[in-house]
Parts: C-alpha cells; structure tokens; sequence
C-alpha cells in the first residue's frame, strides 16, 4: 500500500514524528503537501463538505480508505502494522503512553515562542515567551528528560529502547526531541544533556540505523527553521 | 475487576474524563487518592524506585497488573473493554483522534489561566491570562466547538453521537468539556453555544443518561473549582 502523508510542506513539525516512523518501517508513502497540487490537495481533505471523518489538524495519512489525524494516533496504527509496537496488549499500551508524554512535552516546546496565541507572531508575544521559554528549561525540560532517562533506566530488557528489547515509535520520537531541543535551545541542553546519558545514547543510536541515517542525509528530511515547533530564537534559550 | 483511579482528589480535572467513563460503563472503580492514605499510595506509584512503567502524571488507572497512564489512553483501553468505542478499526481509530483532538482542547483551556507556567499562581500571570483567553474565546474556542459540530452533521448514523450509531467515550468527554466551558466562562459560552446546536444537544442528552446522571447528583462528582482545569475567573470570561 502507497500512503498519502499530509502536512505543511516547509516544516519538520509534527509531521516529522511520523515521517520518522515511515522512513524506519521503509514504508512506500508520499508526501503530499510537497508535491505540486499538494497543499489544494491536503486542504480539499481539511474543508471538503464530503469528508465524513474530517481531520481537525494536519499531520494526517491516508492508508487505502482510513483517514488518520492526530500524531499519536497515526503512530497507534503504523506502530501495529511496521512492528514498530510490541504485539502484546500491555506493551502496546505502555508505547502508546510514552508518546503521548512525548507529544506533551511538544506542546510545550511549542508554547515557548507562542505562549499566547498561535494566531500571533512570535514578535508580538516575546517578553511572554522569553518567561514561558525560562520556566520551561528550568523545569518543564528536566522533568521530561529525567522522566524519559527513568524509563529507559528502568526497562527491563535493558536500557537501549523505552519499551522492551527493540526499537518501537516511542523510540523514533525521542529521537527527534533531542534533536529539537539541541537546535533550539543549544546553551540549555549543552547542560541538560550531562545528566541524560541514556537518552542522549538512544538518540545516536537513532541516528544511526540505516533507513533513518540515509533519511536524515535525504532532501526528504527539511531543516529546522523558524516556523516549525522547535525554533532557534536564542533570546529564548539559556545564558 | 476492581480499577483503581488515581488522580487529585480535590478537582475534576483530567481524572473527569476517566471517570465519566467508569460511571458510564457501570465499572467497579476506587477514587484511591480520595480514600484515606491514598494520596501517599498515589505517590508510590508515581515516585518509587520499583515501578518499572511509571506514569509520567496522574490520571492513572490501575487494572489487575496493567498500570495504565494518560487520559487518551486510559479511554481507549475502557472504551474497548466496555463497547464504548466501535469494535472495528476504523472506527476504533476515529473514536481515539476525536479523543485527542478534545485532549488539545483540553490543553489550550488550562493554558487560558496559566499561560506562561504551571509552576506559578494564576495570580503571577494574569495579564498573559487575559490575553490567552481572549485569544482562546474568540478563535481557538470557535474552531474546535465548529469541528465538533460539523462531526455530530456529518455523522451517516445521525447527529446524536459522534461516532457511529452509539455513545462512545468521546461523547461523554465533550459533555465535559462544554459542562466545563460553561463553568469557565459562562457570558461567552451563552454566546457561543447559540451556533453548536448538536454539541450542546448531546451535552443534554448525556447528562440525561441514567448512570450520567445519578453520577452527577453523588458526591462522587466534585464540583468544579479554581484548582482544577476548568476555572472561573470572571476577568477571562467575554465581557
């Protein structure tokens, strides 16, 4: 099955955490948004009157007649069908957990440069985001990462993975977290990372597989910019 | 099975949504942490050193030797053990990023009082709040109470469910969510709800259902008050 990827073409965003999962499973899909026509294409989905299960948000995907939105969600469903998921009820569960911890914690990276309103530019809301940015990295980043660096301490198949003895989505999404916050807020997480031997391991380990390195060598993989969640704004970041 | 629902004894809050579920399913449940000694148990599960899945905050539900973490979850779990959610994929998968997409929802209400963080009183964040929420009311309230809406027309069962022909959890999860929206800000919900006929018709007929509504006149549910997701002050209300 050819799937349909649907996202914002100039960002990694939320898109990227499946993307990800695609790449890893070696999935034949398309990435809509990119393609000329793309973004009419992705919208006739958002708005179309006839869309009986409308997505509210991209990222979405289209596997044959399913319409998934919601990036946990897609993840649920690829996670089964790539092996990228235990089979097991319990395990599938935990990894479900685990990424939607993941996705708040991307909320929150999120709401650092736009504490106030998405509708806003970041220039109009800057003194807001420099105190939201700063409590963030005081407190919200290290309760995650300490959190994150717990789990994979405390797995008992050994601390390589979040969830049991191979790699699941969870892992993929960790992954990309660490590379976000390294490029937005690299003062802050020159730091951070000391205490985060094992999550900072698993995001090289990542980094390495095939599929995922040849992804991240690949124009398919778009750079960090200033318009997607993780931004370099370094009025943001640590002194 | 007895479950076991941990979560803050003194609010609604994301527990709410777990326990409407509980009450609809006609579960046996404990509320642990409202039980004498249960707020120290609730720590356990959350701090201790043995715990080798440890949810990363309440709500939790604990059935049999599943410990089980994040609101979203925790319904997608109950909603399949419970026929509160369709029993085929698709439609499993629907149910599940309806739920999400509430969990957003959610999220953006919360920040409405604490826009710059968690960590801080209401009270050091005021003027950020009035903002947020002015934001919230006028755009991001609108747009999420529209997709709902359009869901309940758009439904080929009919508009009273937002999933197939039956109640499912994320019915019960938008009753909350409007039962709380109108606590928060009640002059600009009266406004609102003017243009969500269907959502506010399934409000009703939820709160109508018979174990919904012996729930809501017990001391099991909590009132709603300004320590919880859903608050009412009256300066972030529409004038």
């Amino acid at each position: 099955m050819r799937y349909e990827l649907y996202y914002w073409p100039s960002i990694q965003g939320r898109g990227e955490f499946v993307r990800l999962a695609l790449e890893e499973a070696g999935a034949d899909y398309v990435d809509i948004a990119r393609r000329k026509g793309g973004m009419e294409a992705m919208f006739r989905l958002l708005e179309g009157e006839r869309v009986a299960r409308p997505p509210f948000a991209p990222p979405f995907l289209k596997a044959g007649r399913l319409l998934i939105a919601q990036t946990a969600n897609i993840l649920l469903y690829l996670g089964q069908r790539y092996r990228l998921a235990p089979a097991e009820t319990a395990g599938r569960i935990w990894a479900h957990q685990l990424q939607l911890t993941i996705a708040d914690l991307v909320d929150e990276v999120h709401d650092t440069h736009h504490p106030i309103a998405s509708s806003l530019y970041y220039e109009d809301q800057r003194p807001e985001a420099k105190r939201r940015a700063s409590d963030f990295l005081a407190r919200r980043a290290p309760k995650f990462l300490d959190y994150f660096e717990r789990v994979l301490e405390r797995n008992p198949k050994g601390d390589r993975h979040l969830v049991g003895a191979r790699l699941t989505y969870p892992d993929l999404s960790l992954f990309q977290v660490v590379a976000g916050l390294r490029y937005a807020f690299p003062r802050a997480m020159r730091r951070l990372e000391r205490r985060y031997k094992r999550v900072v391991a698993l995001h090289e380990r990542v980094a390495e597989r095939p599929r995922i390195s040849a992804y991240l060598a690949s124009p398919r993989r778009l750079p960090f910019n200033e318009q997607g969640i993780f931004r370099h704004y370094p009025a943001l970041d640590a002194r």
